[in-house]
């Protein structure tokens, strides 16, 4: 989407290592206004498919997930993160690796909120390799409900992750594609 | 609020140690509808206050506190939680006590985002002891900027830490007040 461009040209900072920081309006500081759209422009691509529930993962999904939800009339689940293994018989749980913060987690989620009957959206702020979304995609799978699609803020289209998920069919709505990154701090989208 | 306590009767469980569980609706699985009409009393009890930003901590602060932001048209911040010390000169930090966790964190927030001009409120999802909320006032205060008020979805207050905010003057907003749980599962609110 051309604003979110726009606002990640403006407010966004390319780092050593690949790193795009945009702390100043998604994942440290909030632009309420700029989720609010984008959870609108989320529940029109996925009418019609009968979501009942959005599935999530703490802490920087939450935002962009809840506003998602209040559009789409159903309820938001985050997977929560522990770095002790949870073998709890109430909850679902896969491991995932973190890149960002170099560490491997165990996410899941309460059985109770997740059911076989359930048809879900998976949402994040970010999706690079894929870690995050392919262990939600897990859990999702673990209740035996039906993943409908996925909801991306900021993809980093060359770290290949999401053109994974599109091989495997998956249903990718990312409102923004990050294909390079220059040294000079430059940032080229993918052409939709 | 009526509907809010009738949702807590509706869905909390209330567990041994008084733990007030109400994760099918607040912090673990959300309830965006519920969300954004409390967004709404917020941004309404706050009106004319000229607020700039919104301050909560990760995890479950996030999705109030971006409604909040959203009705009231500014960004929202959230505080994060590391247990390494976080010295950089870019954060305000500060040390905070989590009784439900049992640990002690490091929060901070990027000096960037919080200025001495800000007024900000407080949002969070549970008030109990007051530690988390105390932890903000002290970011907010290390930046020279004003605390406005305090907005909570749920408080418990028998643990004092809501009586002892009103004691210090805070404008403290809380949405349902528990004031007793009893053995058998049974939650008793302050009357308005």
């Amino acid at each position: 989407m051309e604003f979110l461009e726009q606002e990640i040209i403006k407010s966004g900072k390319v780092l050593p290592g690949n790193v795009l920081k945009v702390d100043g309006f998604i994942n440290h500081q909030l632009d309420a206004q700029i989720l609010y759209t984008l959870g609108k422009e989320c529940k029109e691509h996925f009418d019609g498919k009968n979501v009942t529930k959005i599935l999530t993962i703490e802490a920087s999904g939450i935002a962009l997930a809840s506003f998602v939800a209040y559009h789409m009339g159903v309820k938001a689940l985050f997977a929560k993160k522990s770095q002790t293994s949870n073998q709890s018989k109430d909850v679902y749980t896969t491991r995932v690796m973190s890149y960002t913060h170099n560490k491997v987690y165990d996410i899941f989620v309460a059985k109770q909120y997740l059911s076989k009957d359930d048809k879900v959206v998976i949402v994040d702020d970010f999706l690079a390799k894929g870690e995050a979304v392919n262990g939600l995609m897990r859990l999702v799978m673990e209740a035996g409900a039906e993943v409908v699609g996925v909801c991306i803020a900021v993809e980093k289209g060359f770290q290949g992750g999401g053109d994974q998920l599109r091989r495997e069919g998956v249903d990718l709505l990312s409102f923004a594609i990050v294909d390079e990154m220059t040294d000079d701090g430059k940032i080229k989208f993918r052409k939709a």
